[in-house]
This record gives structure tokens, C-alpha cells and sequence, in this order.
């Protein structure tokens, strides 16, 4: 069975690229990051997710990224709420954190002599994020095709796939729909409560914004909590 | 006065380029990690180096590499001694341990604005690594200038520096000769030992090879402690 190293954050979107790799017949193995994230319960819902769909491996890279000063998701900075605007680079921009996580997925992907990689970026919705955009997806295969023994020195080269790139909000949920995602064990807000071993929205971030928009137009009814 | 972010791991070679960037008029804002090297000691002489010379900032980034399998620099697995042959990818190559490195050092750069990074890698003595290639830290600079917000909205691009790229050993020595580099604060030693406080080199792994050859072909002493 073909393996892939999938960037899975417990979000929505991460959750369904998972589940695009597991139809396309590779064996899962997710890489999650605990990197200072405010909203760190996204992790125990990538947990339920790796459980649920049993992927052949998950793992949490603990990695140091609140060293780095500037970001609302990695400091005390207030999360921007009922403020989304398109094609601005948001506070909730991490310095980098693209590259970095992409530099572990290959490191992974090289360590288990896997040739894919699957990540969720999408160039629709957060235009903002210039780590998201298809030249950087296209640069960064370069790099590891350079960069990494694995793939420089043999035949077959590294691809990274980006199945949601083109993609909107709505046509997200909608293939998650199809790939049968229990959309109620994933998290996409930035600034979510976590109280009772359950996790609660808050609605009125980005993220939940963003959200919220894809399922209303999906015509889809999402089953997380909100905080109401 | 100009900032330059500068991979710092301890060694002999990062040494040296931190005082080419001092003598180039950089503040120097170094970075070091602690990666489950089984060479950790070499972060002692990191902090001693930033110290001694003064730098502008150093961070030590905490990351975790052991989680992938198969290097023996992050592993159980013996370091080889005795046993330097050029070409070849040695069982010290961490997968993507470069591109992980240059990743950090990217989110650094950006979140202090600064539009230059240092890295000492060198492709006469280490070419058997092949994230130590020119071509590699090309694609890497177009890399962060399309993925980093700062260098892809702005003007001003991201340099990245390697003044030793095409230096032999005995060259590095001099250039560190030459710029007062204490040689004494520095190792280059894959297995160490640490005792009372000093560390002795093995003399016998392939780093030491190349350091030894180094010093000998430049005629100069080595300061640093073997063990006899």
C-alpha cells in the first residue's frame, strides 16, 4: 500500500484531505503540531479523527514556535472577531508556519520512504496567507526534490497534492459530506473553549466565519457546538 | 544597523560565519537548536560563542526531530568512526534537517524584519549531504520570497548568504583564523563527552576527520580538547 504524510491540524479541511488520500488507496499517516496554538484542542480532535477513520500511524511533532513574536495564534494577541477581509494578511498569520510544517512532513515522509504528501491549503479563502498560494506549493516540491536524499538521489520524486486548492468553503463541506466526515469531531475556530471534554466555537472569528459561510452555502447543517 | 539571522549550531563552521556577518556590519541574531542531537553539548558552546562575541540576540528553538527514525545523530545508532568517505550520504544525514533549520530561521527573519540569513554549509567536504547544495539554498531563498509575507509583499527580498560554500576545511580554518574566532569555544565532535564541565571530542567520528585535516592542511593548532 502506497503511503502519504498528511498535515492534518483537526480542522475541517485537514480532516477532509485525510479522507481524499485514504479513497485515492494510501495508507494515512497524519502529522499534527503542537506549536504554542492557542486553540491546542484542535490536537485532541485530530486525535479523534486519526482514531475514527484509522489511519496506519499519527503524529504530534512538539515544536517551538511562540519564540517567534507577532502572531494572535501563538501569543496574547486578541483574536479579530467579526473583522474577516479578503485578500489582507491577517494577525492570525504565524511567520512561516507553512514552510516549517511542510519541512516536518517531508522529513517524515523521507524517514518512511513515502512519496506523497497531502495538505489542505486552499488558495479561495484565505488568499491572505502567502504561504497558501499554488507557487509556494510548486517551489516547495522543488526544494525537497533538491533537498531531501530520498527524492534527489532515486527515480521517483516527491509530489505534494493540494486537493483543496481551488476549492471554496462550500465545495469543502460538501466533499467531506461525501467522504462521510463527522464533521462534530473537528474544530476550525482560533479561539475556541474547550469545557467538559467538549469543545466549544466561538462564532465570531475568521475561521468560524469562514465556516459558518461554507455549510450555509453547502446547504449543509454542521454539528459542532457554538458557544451561544 | 542592519539585522542578519545566523544559523548558530556550535560548530566551528557556524562560528565563523557568524563573525563574516559581525565583519559585514550585521547585528547578528543567532539561532540554535535543541533537536535531540545526541551532540547537545555543542548548544554549551552556542551560548558561549553568542556570549564571547557579543551578538545582538540568541535563541535556542526547541524541536523535535527523534519523533522520524534514522539518523544516527538523533538515534541509539553508532556513529560511525574511521570511516569518512566523500560522496557518499552518511548515517549522520537527519532527513530535511536543513529545510527545517532555514524554515526556523525564516520565521525569524520575518518576525524581526530582517532581510538576510547566514548559513555556513559547504559543499566541498560535506558533499555527500544533499541539503548542503548551492542549488538547494537557491531554491530555498525563492521559496521564502514567495511564501514569507514580508519578502513577498514588499520590495526588498530575502537574502540568503553561505560564505563558505566552496571553502575547503583548511580555508574555514584560516577565515576563522583570521576573524579571532576562539577555537576553543567551538565543536565540531558528532560524539562528545562532557565532563567536569569540558568537552572532549572524540577525535575519531567523520566531523572530527574533517576538522583535524582542516587544521592540519592550515598549519594552525587546534584548541579545542581530544580524547586521548
Amino acid at each position: 500500500m502506497k503511503k502519504a504524510v498528511v498535515l492534518l491540524s483537526g480542522g475541517l479541511d485537514s480532516a477532509t484531505v485525510c479522507l481524499v488520500a485514504k479513497q485515492q488507496g494510501f495508507a494515512v499517516y497524519a502529522l499534527s503540531f503542537s506549536y504554542g496554538q492557542r486553540h491546542n484542542c484542535e490536537l485532541d480532535c485530530a486525535k479523534k479523527i486519526a482514531q475514527t477513520y484509522a489511519f496506519a500511524e499519527h503524529k504530534i511533532a512538539n515544536i517551538d514556535l511562540t519564540i517567534f513574536a507577532g502572531s494572535a495564534l501563538t501569543s496574547n494577541l486578541p483574536v479579530p472577531k467579526n473583522n474577516y477581509k479578503q485578500n489582507e494578511i491577517p494577525i492570525t498569520y504565524v511567520p512561516a508556519r507553512n514552510t516549517i510544517f511542510l519541512s516536518y512532513a517531508l522529513a517524515y515522509a523521507e524517514s518512511i520512504k513515502a512519496y506523497d504528501i497531502f495538505l489542505g491549503v486552499n488558495a479561495i479563502d484565505y488568499s491572505g496567507y502567502p504561504d497558501c498560494r499554488p507557487q509556494f506549493i510548486d517551489a516547495f516540491a522543488s526544494l525537497a526534490n533538491l533537498g531531501a536524499a530520498l527524492y534527489s538521489e532515486g527515480d521517483q520524486k516527491l509530489q505534494i497534492h493540494t486537493p483543496l486548492l481551488k476549492l471554496s468553503k462550500a465545495d469543502i463541506v460538501r466533499l467531506g459530506f461525501v467522504l462521510n466526515l463527522d464533521f462534530s469531531i473537528t474544530n476550525s475556530c482560533y479561539d475556541p473553549i474547550k469545557k467538559d471534554d467538549k469543545i466549544y466555537a466561538c462564532g465570531a472569528c475568521d475561521s468560524c466565519f469562514l465556516r459558518q459561510k461554507g455549510f450555509a452555502e453547502a446547504g449543509i447543517v454542521d454539528t459542532i457546538i457554538k458557544i451561544v
